[in-house]
């Protein structure tokens, strides 16, 4: 599917479902939204399904693969190269997002959208890496929209295949600092209020990351109102990855988990491109990443988890799935106030 | 066990188990702390259980089920016949907690510690609810000493049944009430801002609340020097044995999880009887109750959870469990560094 399809496939979801999955959680016995956020998910899951019988029991985990030009100066702590050995520890589930994955019963789905060498893992590469964007931009609006165009179309394969649910995650060198840049634009900010340490940064290696992210910005002065302009120049394949499988959800009306900064970057690209995507994301946890807080909070979600988690990979993302599934359970299982024979909890007029 | 025995058992975790863990945790293969809390849980755990091969597979919920005097006052939306149709559902696993305790391999222990009536529910029941505090004491000093007793000795016999971690949960129509009226006195804060809705009252019945805890605080002058007095004079069977339970896992080495308000208020409690027992405490998630958020403040802890769940019984408790199990995963079976061939995250220096 093309990008300019599956955005036009985006409606709102669905109000009647909600309000059906609403009035099944305020029969049930017990004090009313005293489940709180795991009510809300459950409804707005109803909502994107169009049923209040909400399915989550096939989850996936998509890992965005993708190495980054601007790895070369020296923005990171690691080399490029780990991008590669860590996807192909995916295959063998010798990853921490594996392992939290198959304690959530979710299988895992790593794509080389864009690797520096090609590996074991299933590919559907834009190019080698992207270019330095400090030198050019980091890939061509083509390329931009091919690799959101692979996410799109890795949710209709997944959906094909009976998911009923997406947790989104990514591995990357660099892809902080892509990240940082491409909030920086679209939230208009300082590149210092959104960037922060990445996988281990000193202060000084900070600062040299801000002073790149300010210089590539300066040189290729990115639209902040054409998100693909931003996408292009300062972006990377992994975002534009992760930023199709958000727009392909809301297309194809699956739910898709947001993991931590680079992942919520993506969304709210996702989300500028096309505003009602928002209704079709999932948030999970607050990452630890300087910038993850006003990352949500300009999406306009609250997290589930505050755990200071900053592992990336789709760690936050998975690591809501029991969550749902306990919320799911207690909306499918639990009796109605009539059922136990105590008189409902009544809604208070305000 | 007598509860000053168990007091004098209670020593600090232990410094070389958690700091084996610590290690163990930085030599994972991924960014050091990336994990954030899922990592500061088990080495937490490790400290409690004097050793880094953290065990937490056999998990319990323990469910302190008591009615409350205070509730003739009219402080509560449902009356407390609930106390007991709710507590004997924990037997039959109808309830929300169970639910979710079932779902992450808990099981579930409802101990009648004082209900108005007799029921299905194992008995260590001290009275058939507390006096209403508005008039006198809500008990005598002997029955919270009793009533902490109960749950120090629950913790031995789960200890001793090869359970290795224990939820807090709690039944009792009021006892949003009589967890207000302690945290007013222990925390030495106006009443108004330690007292919500609870299960749904409206701003009169709150209004009505919150002259009720002020009226018996004005009768009985609890010293809030003196946690037992303060406990005896305002509080609750549900609340004393939940005490019970965390001073029991501080002496008995197992870790015991925190739930919402009225649990937060017990521990509280528990932490001004012995400060160490704070290091026994795993927090899970934050009321939603209005005063949730001062309590985890001043007991010194933040949540893993964020997700506005007010139900109480142990459901934010067992919320966290799948979190925990998630984490310790990865610490059990993920690869080292040297393992997959990647060089080490360095520790920075400040």
């Amino acid at each position: 599917m093309r990008l300019t399809e599956a955005l036009d496939l985006i409606e709102l979801p669905d109000p009647l479902a909600m309000s059906q999955c609403r009035n099944r959680w305020d029969s049930i016995a017990k004090p009313l939204h005293s489940l709180g956020k795991l009510e809300d998910g459950i409804i707005q899951i109803a909502g994107i399904q169009k049923t209040h019988q909400v399915t989550i029991d096939k989850k996936a985990l998509v890992i965005m693969c993708a190495d980054n030009g601007v790895v070369t100066e020296g923005v990171t702590q690691v080399g490029g190269e780990v991008t590669a050995i860590v996807s192909e520890n995916f295959l063998t589930g010798n990853t921490s997002a594996c392992i939290m994955a198959e304690q959530s019963g979710t299988d895992v789905f790593p794509i080389d959208i864009g690797m520096n060498i090609d590996t074991k893992v299933p590919k559907k590469k834009i190019a080698y890496g992207t270019k330095n964007m400090l030198q050019e931009p980091a890939m061509t609006m083509e390329q931009a929209i091919q690799a959101i165009e692979v996410g799109i179309n890795t949710v209709l394969e997944l959906k094909e295949k009976g998911y009923s649910i997406i947790a989104t995650g990514e591995m990357g060198i660099g892809n902080t600092t892509t990240s940082s840049a491409i909030s920086a634009v679209l939230l208009d900010m300082p590149v210092e209020f959104v960037t922060g340490k990445g996988a281990g940064l000193s202060a000084l290696g900070l600062e040299h990351k801000i002073s790149v992210i300010k210089k590539s910005l300066e040189k290729h002065k990115p639209d902040k109102n054409d998100p693909l302009d931003v996408l292009s120049k300062v972006g990377g394949f992994d975002i534009a990855g992760l930023v199709g499988l958000y727009i392909g959800g809301a297309a194809a009306r699956i739910p898709v988990v947001m993991d931590g900064f680079i992942s919520s970057a993506a969304a709210l690209m996702a989300i500028r491109l096309e505003p009602k995507i928002v209704n079709y994301i999932l948030p999970s946890h607050v990452s630890n990443e300087y910038g993850g807080k006003i990352l949500l909070d300009s999406i306009g979600v609250a997290p589930y988890l505050t755990c200071n988690m900053s592992l990336g990979e789709g760690t936050g993302a998975v690591a809501l799935f029991p969550l749902l599934d306990m919320g799911l359970a207690v909306y499918e299982k639990m009796s109605t106030f009539e059922q136990i024979n105590i008189d409902a909890y009544q809604p208070l007029e305000l």
